[in-house]
C-alpha cells in the first residue's frame, strides 16, 4: 500500500516572548506579504517593521499566556487526522509545515523523506486561498522542491482551498448554532463573521480570490445554519487585523461592531471565519480587544464561536478532502498557487502591490527610517542589536 | 488514573543551514557551557564564538544533509515510549524539550499544562550526568518552574542519570555485538568507545560525575558484551568533540585512533557512548572525520555501532526507568542537578571554570575580538549583521 504523507501547512506562531521579534521579521521578510520594488530592501524593511512592532506584539502574546498555541493545536489536528485516515484504510502519516516559525517547511520535508513516503497530499489549513497565506506556503514548498531532487520525484496533490467543502461548512454551522441557541432571543442573534483582512490591492490588482471565497463561504454557512436551527439569523461580515498605511478590504471589524452596537444589537455571535485554530487573532484581538469595543458600543452578549481546532466534524471533513484528493489527479504547486488574472508574480520585477502604491520614495525613506530605528534602539534599549548583546 | 507527562530532554539541533548560527549562539550563551566572570559578557562572547564558528559548522551540517535529525529521532523515541507505557497500563503522554533549539522547554511545559497532566517524570536523554547536558536542562526547567505557579504545583520526579540501567546496558551490548560479529576475527576486534568530552575543569574543579559515569558504564557494557558473545574483546575509551583552548578530559579520540592504528589494529568497532541518537557528532565527526583518520592510520575496518534511536531494547529500558520512577518518591530538579562537591554554582559570583582560568584579561580581549569580528564580517560578507540585512 502506498505510504501517503499529508502535509498540513499553517502560519506558525512564537511560543516564547523572545521569539516574537524574529517571528515578525520572518513575516515581513516574505515578498508575498510586502512587495517592494527592490528585493534587496526586503530584509532591512522587515527588520525595521519587526523592531517597531515587536513590543506591542509581545504584549499581545503575554496577554494570551506568553506564546501562541498554534503549533500545539496544529499537531493535535495532525494526529487526529492521521488516526482517522488510518481507520479509513489509508496508510497516512501527517506532517506540519509552518510558514513563519518552527517547525518550518524544511523540517516537514526532511521527515517525509526519512519516513519513505510514496506520495504527498498538501493541505493548507486555510479554507480560503490567499496570495499571502496558502499562496505563500505553496511558493515556499515549491522553492524546496526545486532544490531537492528526491523530494521533487514524489507525486504531489495540492488542495488549493476548501471554503465550500460540506464537512467544513457543517462543522462551522454546528459550532455557530451552539452559540446562537445560548442567546436571549436566538432568532435575533446577529451572526457576525470576522475574517482576517488583506490589502485591497491584493484583491483588485493581483486577482487574489480571497474575498470572493470568504463571501461565498459565509453564504454557505448561513444556509447550513438555517437548516440546523430552523430559522434564519441576521448576519454580517467584516475584516480584522489590518496593519500598515494601505487600504485593506472593507468593512473593518471594529467599525461594524460599533455600527451594530448603535443599531441596538444585544446578542452578537462572533465567528472567526478564516481561522481554523485558536491563535493571537482569536484569543487577543477578538476575545480581548473587540469584546471591549463591543461592550462599549452597548452590545450585551458577545459570544465568540470557538475555532474548529480538533472538532470531530471538522477533522472528518479534512479526511474527506484528503481521500478525494488521492482519488483525483496530481496537482502541482504551480497549479495550486495560480491566480485567475494575468498578474506575473515571479521574478519580482515590478512593484505590483504592497504597503503602498508609490515605489520611488522607498529607498530614501528606508534609509531615513533605518537610521531612526537605530537611534530609537539606542534610546529605548530594545531591538535586535540588544537581542544579540551588541547594544 | 493519574495522567503522567514524560518529559524527554535533549540538546536540540538546527534543521536548516540558516539556523546553525543562532543554534551555536544559544549553546555558547549558556553559562553551563562557558562560565564567565561577568554574566554581562555572556551574550557578546556567544555572538562572537558563534559568528567565528558558524561557517565551519554549517559545512558539517551540509555534509549530513543540511540539518540535524535530532528532533525527528527524539520525537520518534517519544512516540515509541508513549505507546509502550500505555501498553503497560500507564496513562502517559510524552513531550520533547530541547535545550538549545526548537522545540524548546517552554513549548513542552505549555503542552503539559494544556493537556491537564497530573504529574511529570523528567527523563534526560543523556545516560550520563554532566553539568553541561542534563545539568543545564534541569536548570532550564527549574527556571521555568520558578516563574510558573501552575507548573510548580505538579509533582515532579527527575531521573538524574541511567548509565547503569540494565536495559540501556543490554541494548548497547546487543548493538555492539552485531558489529563485532561482522569482524574478520571477532575475538580480536577492538571495541572503541568514543564519548563526548567535557573540559577537565568540570570534572576536577566542579565535581562533574560525567567521566566516572562514562567509565563505569563502559565496564558494565563490556561485561554484558562478553556475556552475549562468550568471549572478551579488547576495548578502549576516548573523548571527542573538543572545542576551545582549554584542556578537556583525556585521552582524545583522534589520538587514540592513531595509536590503535600504529599498534596494528585491523577491526575497529566504534561505539558512540554518550549519544542515544544519531547527531552531528556521530554522522559527521565519527562517520566522516574519524573514519578518514582511521583509514590513514592503517585501520582496515571502521565499523560504527549505530546510535540507539528507537531500538526496542532501549525503549523498553526507558519505559522501565519511567515505571520505577513513578513507584519511587518525588525527586525535584535541585536534587537531580546537585553535585557531590561543595562547588557553588549560583549565583554566578566567581569564575569557577570555563574556557580559561584567568579572568582579568577577558574584558579587553572581548572588546578587541568583537571589533575583529566586525571587521571579519565586513570583509567576509558573513555574520549576524548580514543575516538581518544590515551589512
Amino acid at each position: 500500500m502506498a505510504r501517503v504523507g499529508v502535509l498540513l501547512m499553517n502560519l506558525g506562531g512564537p511560543e516564547r516572548i523572545q521569539d516574537v521579534g524574529p517571528f515578525l521579521f520572518n513575516i515581513f521578510a516574505d515578498p508575498e506579504i510586502i512587495r517592494l520594488p527592490n528585493p534587496a530592501l526586503q530584509r532591512p524593511l522587515a527588520w525595521l517593521i519587526s523592531t517597531l512592532r515587536s513590543s506591542k506584539s509581545e504584549q499581545a502574546y503575554r496577554s494570551i499566556g506568553g506564546g501562541s498555541p498554534l503549533r500545539r493545536i496544529t499537531e493535535q489536528q495532525a494526529r487526529e487526522l492521521q488516526s482517522l485516515l488510518r481507520q479509513r484504510g489509508i496508510d497516512a502519516t501527517s506532517y506540519v509545515a509552518m510558514r513563519y516559525w518552527h517547525p518550518f517547511t524544511e523540517s516537514a520535508v526532511a521527515d517525509i523523506k526519512a519516513d519513505g513516503i510514496d506520495q504527498v497530499v498538501v493541505l493548507p489549513l486555510y479554507p480560503h486561498f490567499s496570495i499571502s497565506t496558502s499562496g505563500s506556503s505553496f511558493r515556499e514548498l515549491q522553492r524546496l522542491r526545486q532544490t531537492d531532487e528526491s523530494f521533487r520525484k514524489l507525486p504531489i496533490r495540492c488542495i488549493r482551498s476548501w471554503y465550500d467543502h460540506p464537512g467544513y461548512v457543517l462543522a462551522m454551522a454546528e459550532l455557530i448554532a451552539e452559540q446562537v441557541r445560548l442567546s436571549d432571543v436566538p432568532e435575533e442573534a446577529q451572526v457576525f463573521f470576522s475574517a482576517h483582512g488583506v490589502p485591497k490591492s491584493y484583491v483588485e490588482q493581483a486577482g487574489d480570490p480571497y474575498q470572493k471565497e470568504i463571501e461565498a463561504c459565509t453564504t454557505l454557512i448561513m444556509a447550513e445554519l438555517e437548516n440546523l436551527l430552523g430559522y434564519g439569523n441576521p448576519h454580517s461580515l467584516a475584516y480584522q487585523s489590518r496593519v500598515g498605511p494601505e487600504e485593506w478590504i472593507q468593512p473593518y471589524t471594529d467599525e461594524v461592531i460599533e455600527q451594530l452596537g448603535e443599531a441596538g444589537t444585544r446578542d452578537l455571535v462572533v465567528v472567526p471565519i478564516s481561522f481554523v485554530s485558536e491563535h493571537i487573532e482569536t484569543l487577543a484581538e477578538l476575545d480581548i480587544e473587540y469584546r471591549e469595543l463591543a461592550t462599549e458600543a452597548g452590545i450585551v452578549h458577545f459570544r465568540r464561536v470557538p475555532a474548529l481546532d480538533t472538532y470531530p466534524t471538522f477533522i472528518e471533513g479534512l479526511a474527506d478532502l484528503v481521500g478525494s484528493s488521492l482519488e483525483g489527479p496530481e496537482i502541482n504547486l504551480d497549479e495550486a498557487a495560480k491566480l485567475a488574472g494575468r498578474v506575473k508574480f515571479y521574478p519580482q520585477e515590478r512593484w505590483q502591490w504592497g504597503l503602498n502604491t508609490s515605489s520611488e520614495a522607498w529607498n530614501g525613506r528606508i534609509a531615513m527610517l533605518g537610521f531612526a530605528a537605530f537611534l530609537l534602539e539606542l534610546i529605548s534599549g530594545h531591538g535586535p542589536l540588544h537581542a544579540i548583546g551588541l547594544l
